[in-house]
């Protein structure tokens, strides 16, 4: 039997707790983690600006697969196995990290592709040339001017940002879990929760080969989370959380006039004027406030629960900024703050057009009117069933509704003939439950490793089809946006704060030591 | 004293007759004006189609004036003194033809400029290489296909069509008129009034130099009547008349939602819409039916006389065949027949358009909607009055109404913000009464000489600056429109219909000819 001294005795039993359980994250974990981020901020840009260098418009197959490969080379890297797995389209990296012990595996998805790029209209930097500049361009200007890359020893600034296509939608989580993984070996917070990662090549391509691949894949693919990383943070820039997001489904409205131009002199007044026709219709659906008028149209929302209500009433209001920002002095309706309205499903005419206006306008009866709409479900709301009740209400306005431009005969039986196409089939909204007991850990390590209070989105108001991983891998998904929401995602200049960045490495960190205190 | 023999003292009688007044027209003046036509139809197609060769897009300087020289020469083989008058745009060809003791002068006003040409939309046909079709082009069809023009001693027939720009509109008056001096010549009918022509060169540009051209020459322009030589005659072909056209007025109007495209997901129940906002506007401008809503819209029109309202009831109705034509089975609202529709003022909506739809459509709450509006006006209507009382109406919806795009301050101050734009000042309608002297005459002697009952319209549908000539000339204004109503005025394939280039002749002839029974 051997005597050990009493230090050596403690230094033991810390020793063997590490290896049957795990220790509490010290209470410093967020400044041991900004810390080595401080210390690392040449290294972590470095290798983010390798990654943003390699063009990732989700047509252009060969470069997709210059960032798989890419990606592939910074997890192995970290000590995850990964591997490039073949779809019908661009192939999906998809990577595994093993803990000895762990009882539990987080999954986190995220996506490598990026919208298609017009060079032509970033200003002054070429969207796969990562630049860096002092500050947000100002709108219309050419300000402020890139600068050099700072050297290794130098740090950022958080307000300075990085302008480059998938800079922010959807290549800043890449780099923003695999720093946090680097900052929490290098502190010293062992990993106990099993890891992978699935990091599409083609979701803004419309993820067309996802659900074959989860389908087929969906067992190496088990896990007990789901963590979309994706979207934009709260405005506030704290820490973010969404836990659902809404469905969509989208309609094209034809109204019909005569069936040809008609001179505005010559039949003015007596030829149907299909703006006129659709002008009353769409203001039937929707009244002056913005509430939708559709009968049943609200008749389906799953309402939220207390906890979710809480957590919205928790949110600080940004509102008065976001108005600010978009010039306009009053939201659309009554229905509360922000986050609030996007709890409800929203009727959006996303355009309309029939004939012309500025210098081209001609004097005429157009002969038809088109509105693009959407339809943003929540939970509850079915894709068809919504689209039916808009549908019902154009009947019940006299319409008689086609699905393909109607002929001299249909014309001529019916006076008021709309065509109603559905443009997007759509999906239903998701909402995982934030009383869960994941998402209660999820929340509460966030909570614990932040340095503001964690903003709780019972759902985003834009539409992801998470009801995919829902369908296939029946996991509760909870959201990881860590964007600034000014990112210019899909538009020319897209970037990504570089204070947002750091936020989201220790969001990520918080989220990898999820149960671990 | 010489004796002469009964016979010669006839002949003597009738001869002096002759020299001191007009002989009655033989009841057979259309016969005989038809007998030359039908003798002379090579010639008279020779002659048009000649014209019809040069191009004559009012903004190509070039061959406009190749137009007028051409012209000139026609009118100088009928005897008329003939100069090309400058203006600082496009010439005029003015022609005057003195008769011996005419007590009355008629001048005729034609325009010989053309709309632009986009030869790559015409059917097979260059638009200004004149193609015979035997036939109206079949929607969507090549067919009937062109065939050569008819030898000399061939007749053409009345269903036949010439295709060229400016074939109808308004190279047609041109070939008519001097074709009906011909035959009455021809025919042994001698005129008894003088003739004046003023022939424009750039009506379609918007005849900005005319005003000037009739200020400065109107003693030479001095007459008892002129005769407006445009647009198509009533549907049913008959040779027709009209004594007025509305006026005309246009606005844009733009209404703001955020200042930027924002995505309808995040913003969407929140965001103000602005299409929605329009659709409101634009519905609480006209009900369902048609009738504009507008305070006060209505109460300036100067109501018809009877006359106006029997010629109007005497008008053949064509209502159900112009529905069948453009596919629609009840006119917008219950004015009554279609000539009666355009007695009344009318607000169009010409264009709508904001966002994207089709292909392009974005899922967004677009930055601002725009309408394009023009109202046409009636006899009694203010074209600045009645623009005023559409924005007290948009005023009166709640909405700060400017001229030029708000800027942040006025966007934050106010909630709902219109800006509506005069696209065209436009002008006043002019209406000649039907029962002046000179109007029953006119109507009398083609009443008197045509195979149909001419039709009589107090008001065209569609606008002409007529009330710039009664401005300046003080003189009734009557219009003789002759081509055929579907003639694609304005649009690719332009083209004419024989038989009412015949009519038109006859029209003519009979106009000629008035007041010599």
């Amino acid at each position: 039997m051997i005597k050990l001294n009493p230090l050596l005795s403690i230094l033991l039993i810390v020793l063997a707790h590490s290896l049957i359980a795990a220790p509490s994250p010290p209470k410093d974990l967020l400044s041991k983690i900004r810390d080595f981020r401080k210390a690392h901020e040449y290294k972590i840009i470095k290798e983010f600006t390798e990654l943003l260098s390699i063009p990732n418009v989700s047509s252009d197959r060969e470069n997709i697969r210059k960032n798989a490969v890419f990606i592939k080379k910074m997890m192995e890297k970290r000590g995850i196995k990964t591997q490039i797995m073949e779809t019908a389209g661009n192939p999906i990296v998809f990577g595994k990290l093993d803990v000895p012990r762990a009882t539990r595996t987080l999954m986190f998805y995220v996506h490598y592709d990026g919208q298609p790029v017009d060079p032509s209209e970033w200003t002054d930097t070429n969207p796969f040339k990562p630049a860096l500049r002092p500050g947000k361009l100002k709108s219309g200007s050419t300000e402020p001017k890139p600068i050099p890359f700072p050297a290794q020893g130098e740090n950022l600034n958080d307000d300075w940002r990085i302008y480059a296509r998938g800079s922010s939608d959807d290549r800043a989580p890449i780099i923003g879990i695999l720093s946090a993984l680097d900052a929490l070996k290098n502190s010293g917070f062992p990993l106990k929760n099993n890891l992978k990662f699935i990091f599409e090549g083609e979701e803004e391509a419309g993820s067309t080969n996802l659900r074959p691949f989860l389908e087929k894949h969906k067992n190496i693919l088990k896990c007990d989370i789901l963590f979309m990383c994706d979207g934009p943070a709260y405005y506030s820039g704290d820490p973010t959380l969404f836990f659902g997001v809404r469905g969509i489904t989208s309609l094209e409205i034809t109204i019909y006039g005569p069936n040809t131009s008609v001179h505005s002199g010559h039949y003015g007044n007596w030829a149907p004027n299909p703006v006129i026709r659709l002008a009353h219709l769409l203001a039937s659906m929707r009244d002056t406030s913005g509430r939708v008028k559709i009968k049943g149209f609200y008749d389906t929302v799953v309402p939220l629960t207390n906890f979710e209500k809480e957590a919205l009433k928790a949110i600080p209001s940004y509102e008065n900024s976001i108005k600010e920002i978009y010039g306009f002095p009053e939201a659309e309706n009554n229905w509360g703050s922000l986050m609030e309205a996007i709890q409800f499903p929203a009727l959006n005419i996303n355009g309309i057009q029939s004939g012309w206006v500025g210098k081209q306008a001609r004097t005429i009866v157009p002969p038809e009117a088109i509105a693009a709409v959407d339809i943003r479900l929540v939970k509850g709301n079915d894709p068809d069933e919504m689209a039916e009740k808009v549908i019902n209400h154009i009947k019940a306005q006299g319409y008689h509704v086609v699905e393909k431009d109607p002929d001299q005969k249909s014309r001529m039986k019916y006076g008021l003939i709309a065509k109603v196409r559905r443009s997007e089939r759509g999906y239903k909204a998701a909402r995982t439950p934030m009383d869960l007991p994941l998402s209660k850990l999820v929340i509460k390590s966030l909570t614990a490793h932040s340095e503001k209070k964690p903003v709780l989105l019972p759902s985003l108001g834009g539409s992801l089809p998470i009801y995919m991983f829902n369908d296939i891998l029946h996991v509760p998904i909870i959201g990881v946006p860590i964007a600034n929401h000014d990112n210019n995602q899909h538009q020319p200049d897209e970037n990504i704060r570089i204070g947002h960045l750091w936020t989201g490495i220790e969001t990520f960190a918080a989220i990898l030591m999820l149960g671990e205190e």
